[in-house]
């Protein structure tokens, strides 16, 4: 059994970016070696959450929409009422969605079925550089 | 230390059908001879998920009426638009519920709680034949 | 490699009561002993979840504000109907938000960023003790 730790860098637009980061995540599990094992995705960041989804542009947007609805950002935050930086819906949707995602890898691979995706989502309102914990855990 | 990765099979009758995988779970556990440890649960789907709650009718019915509120099937979803499978909010209510979820476990025995109980939800709008990870990390 | 499980011990107020628990998840890492690593954070109870947020009062009113806006206290639950207690959405609260969260450590440090604490939330309808589950995994 080991453990590594790795991280991945993404440059993001913000205001609900989405992206697949499957390929970037599956080569740190090659290149680690270990043959079973779990995944821990983790986002250092309290404006950006990590999930699966089929990654085509429908769900992507479908999804996008349901953020919108339930948590608008054209409504006011208290966050945004002290802080000013006018990203309160961010802070928000990261808590709903969750920073952190694990999945399990067998035979170097991802345990991932055929059309799902890993995606990062940048809530932010502005675009950001993002560092992604990618620590890998197995033998 | 060891990673012994396991599948449980499901059949579902789908449309947020929710059913209670705990004694699967806990028996792979049990069968793993580790004594300490994590199990990971995933689902390698973009139509399912995964979580905890009170096994009982009226919470199911509670959960399932949250999903129909806040992703309505009855709606125009992109994804319908272009691929025209109709079930489009079953991406989106999966992407937001999560594929994946960790339970520690000590003395060969989940932490749960007495009233908390794993559940899978297959949020396709057909019946479906599932198959889960179980992957057990302990010693 | 080394498993170690511990718990914290928290009183809260119920009715949503968000409580920043880093400092307690950090001294099970510091202590530990273990340099490397994934912590995995569970809430054995069906009325409380777990996730991160920048934890200042406006966030966190704001998080309070979208729970009540989708699952309204003061509706018809079925569980209600069944039980007689009160919780109903309490229980939904806490199926969605989810009840575990792992986060990775390294050089005996959590990966959390700057404006990002680990909060734990508690649904219920009256004030709890709860215990949670922390187990760190690594070497």
């Amino acid at each position: 059994m080991a453990v590594k730790t790795h991280t991945i860098n993404i440059n993001t637009k913000g205001n609900a970016d989405i992206l697949d980061i499957t390929d970037q995540v599956s080569r740190v599990v090659a290149e680690s070696g270990l043959e079973n094992g779990v995944i821990t995705l983790f986002t250092p960041s309290s404006t950006s959450g990590l999930t699966t989804i089929e990654y085509e542009s429908g769900c992507i947007n479908d999804l996008r929409r349901l953020f919108d609805e339930i948590i608008d950002p054209g409504r006011h935050y208290a966050h945004n009422a002290r802080w000013g930086d006018g990203n309160g819906h961010s802070h928000v949707r990261a808590a709903l969605l969750g920073a952190s995602f694990s999945v399990p890898f067998v035979n170097h691979r991802l345990t991932l079925g055929t059309w799902q995706q890993i995606i990062f989502v940048d809530f932010d309102n502005r675009q950001r550089r993002r560092e992604l914990v990618v620590q890998v855990i197995g033998e």
